[in-house]
């Protein structure tokens, strides 16, 4: 076997062996098979696409291209994705619910990259939590309080960087078996069995449009199914933020507020009703969707979700008093009103915007090197369908620099109708 | 522009833009452009192909990426090329007889890489000969005595031989928008105004199928119009070697003896009155083919293209004493004769075998820094067509290792039917 021969195949459409898939993604991790023979046999795929079992090989040898990790002691874990998207602190929330119904939670997060940052970055401005943890400490939290939730130490799925990073110079990033193997293959490595992934769709996330969302769904729940890593697949609209925060703080914050009842906005019920049901259905907790959701709603109302969040933050070293009182947190310089010029109904807030915006302020990366500002962001407090009057506060620009968020003030933020 | 964009167009099957393939060759020369970024635009390319007019730009920019040189003052100069072949040895013949036509020749040739060497491996086999001169003196010779065939001194084309290289290790060689824009951009750099080329077809050539062979003649020819380089494009079989020898040194005994009139293999007289009389053609020395063949074959019997080679082998500092007697060069140790064992006619007498089994003789380079050994190689005496008897002498094998020529004389060299 050789890698040109591989390449040659895949040039002429034709469909790569579990061996020859295999061979590339070794070859590739160990060096012996160079960024250019990779790239090419990238574009390959890019054009002439994968059937589902090729993704399948593609997504389990990647995965096994690193450190996997072994959560079988634990019992049932049922793994939560989201492919990401502006104001995305769903697993700030939805994960110590989980705990809280008795399913253990054993969770590797991401940093973030562009918008803002990942659930590490947020948990991180949480004084004193530690996101550094060792594996045997994840595996006793996770026996102590049912929930752990840590960084990617370990070495996972090392072959998916090497390719990541190549397909965002080649121009190949938008290729959905790619999209595919890179998100379930880390989600194998990260030790999950059984995973509910939360697929956004909309101008903030990576799926533009809807019927690339149903693909890319289709396509993982398929690579679950031949991997026999059961998974579920929802669905979510990422035209406007999650929620009323965006920002690392702000975000924690606003995740706190919604376990202690204070609030709960629409589309953050939504999200963690549909993705909490289908988890409690996955680890056999209910029968049913409708019966999960009750289950979901009833443990914020009744405290439970709000106490396993303080276990989690007490367990890993965090500073509940935080937690607590929110108002400790530090705050940005500048807390700037964002007013309205006309009446009417607030027609777009655009995720996407917002995500840029917010970039801009510091809250997120723009490579993998940058340091995160986690005071700055947005709050709002209008969703896409309120009315507004004239001169109405929607919401809040948070900014350690003035000038940012003059300039920001300059520009369209919301569209009224 | 960038060159994730260009990537993207071409990965999508759009047309690029002449500023875009400059921007990519330019890029690509001189580093900025890293190699797995060019191997994913290659492989778009390979895949979704480039119409004419992106296969002229990018030939001009590939033709223009390093030295070019110009030949205006020599006059009307008809280049030759051919997309190579076993036992290929026109050019030593064809050159002579066109420059004792009056058509000035100044012809930058290459090494050979595979089967045997190319005509400047031919060329250096006849000591003295010096093929390293400066354009000054290649200039100044072919003012002298009409005709000067030199090496590749200069940095011709730098962008081919990067791009060359790369589609070896990503099996992308066979693309043939890619071989026309390889072949024309060097004959442009080397200062071609009129280009007469011979498109080999068959198991000995890189292109296997007649209908290949047109489709790469067709686009020569065109990108030839459109570069204003006028270009006629000849097909000639190369299912058995050209003549009857393979090797450096047995070729260049066989053109000196072709040009000194004692014998003309039918396949050799066949392809020089073709290209010859084209060349004749376009340097507007006769009005018609008929005319063109006639003049050709006149002067290889009157004996002024051997005479002629021989002005042009003293005048780069050959000694001629080895063309007036070919018995003076050296030979291999041992000189096996080719026996065939059953009587018929000789259906097949494959050139990709007899060209493998040449540069496993040592007649060939399988890497760039290979040397090669002048004495090896082949003569036959028989030609495709042709009847034997049986214990008949067909040919003989030429080689410094006595165990490879019993190993050959193992193998099926000829099908006799």
């Amino acid at each position: 076997m050789n890698i040109q021969e591989i390449i040659a195949k895949k040039r002429d459409k034709l469909e790569l062996t579990k061996e020859e898939i295999d061979y590339f993604i070794k070859g590739y991790t160990e060096g012996t098979i160079t960024d250019y023979q990779a790239s090419a046999l990238i574009m390959a795929i890019y054009i002439n696409g994968m059937n589902y079992r090729e993704t399948t090989d593609l997504t389990l040898a990647i995965a096994f291209s690193g450190d996997v990790l072994n959560l079988s002691t634990l019992g049932e874990v049922v793994d939560k994705h989201s492919t990401g998207g502006v104001g995305d602190k769903i697993t700030l929330i939805l994960m110590p619910i989980i705990a809280s119904l008795g399913i253990p939670v054993a969770k590797m997060s991401g940093r973030g990259l562009g918008f803002t940052g990942g659930t590490i970055d947020k948990l991180e401005s949480i004084p004193g939590y530690n996101t550094s943890i060792t594996i045997d400490e994840f595996i006793e939290n996770v026996r102590k309080v049912g929930i752990s939730l840590m960084g990617q130490t370990l070495n996972l799925a090392p072959a998916d960087k090497k390719i990541y990073a190549l397909r965002d110079a080649i121009a190949c990033t938008e290729s959905i078996p790619l999209i595919a193997s890179s998100i379930m293959s880390k989600k194998i490595a990260a030790g999950a069995n059984k995973i509910v992934i939360d697929v956004t769709c909309g101008s903030g996330a990576f799926m533009k449009t809807k019927e690339d969302a149903e693909k890319l769904a289709e396509i993982m729940t398929s690579i679950g199914k031949l991997a026999g890593k059961e998974t579920v697949c929802i669905i979510t609209p990422m035209d406007e933020p999650v929620g009323y925060a965006i920002g690392n703080i702000l975000e924690v914050i606003e995740a706190v507020d919604i376990l202690k009842n204070k609030y709960m906005p629409k589309d953050v019920k939504s999200i963690i009703e549909e993705l909490g049901a289908n988890m409690l259905v996955l680890a056999n907790k209910v029968s049913n969707i409708e019966d999960g959701k009750k289950l979901i709603i009833e443990n914020i109302q009744n405290g439970k979700a709000y106490q396993k969040l303080l276990e989690l933050v007490k367990n890993q070293g965090g500073d509940i008093s935080y937690i607590e009182n929110t108002d400790k947190f530090e705050k940005a310089k500048y807390i700037v009103p964002i007013l309205v010029t006309e009446e009417g109904t607030i027609a777009k807030l655009d995720a996407l915007n917002i995500g840029k915006l917010s970039c801009y302020l510091g809250a997120g990366r723009e490579k993998k090197e940058d340091s995160i500002n986690p005071r700055v962001g947005f709050v709002f407090n209008k969703k896409v369908g309120d009315t507004v009057k004239t001169g109405e506060v929607i919401g809040y620009i948070h900014s350690d620099d003035e000038e940012k968020a003059k300039e920001i003030l300059q520009q369209e933020i919301v569209t009224i109708k």
